[in-house]
């Protein structure tokens, strides 16, 4: 069994919405990086147990991203921010046109703002 | 009953994770802005099975946000793309400093990011 490094990342969105047990699992297992063999001991399940747990919540993980999207959506709101702050280092940075920065800028969280809507 | 402007932004997020029925209703009642009789007449259910239906989607849309709190966060990024788009504006419309007007945007740009993470 692969750990697959995006789980982390939906486990962080919508991680409340397993069960505890899954919760649990799904912690040792990926964020404290454990092996399934670590996570049975320390959960008193099988080895076997864990893996049904995991891959359970892996499923589940990306039900919920399938349905709502909102990792997507807050990976474009980074996305959108690492821009801006670009745009803006560059407006410091010189005497260049700050005029067409700012206007660059504005077109950006505009399109943030209709992210958020 | 009275409808709850809240539940339609909620409705906006977590809508998917509903039952179809409850779907069905949330959106009929809050979206389409029906009575109960007419959402009633609609799907072919009671007044009062409407409003059982309608009720426990509104517990559930409130659990969802309680647990993951993604609307917040979004409205967070919202209130951030509107000051971006304000000091952008003043940079645009003045020969005032704009590198300070460009490190505030820096430093909201960076907090969006960090939003993300």
């Amino acid at each position: 069994m692969e750990k697959n490094i995006e789980i982390s990342l939906l486990f962080d969105f919508y991680g409340q919405l397993l069960s505890d047990k899954q919760h649990e699992a799904v912690m040792l297992y990926y964020n404290d990086d454990l092996s399934l063999s670590e996570v049975s001991d320390i959960m008193g399940i099988t080895r076997q147990g864990v893996r049904d747990l995991v891959k359970r919540s892996e499923a589940e993980l990306y039900e919920y991203e399938e349905k709502l999207g909102l990792y997507r959506r807050f990976e474009e709101v980074g996305n959108s921010a690492r821009t801006i702050r670009t745009l803006a280092e560059r407006i410091l940075s010189s005497d260049t046109d700050s005029e067409k920065l700012a206007s660059e800028i504005i077109e950006i969280a505009d399109k943030l703002y209709e992210q958020e809507a």
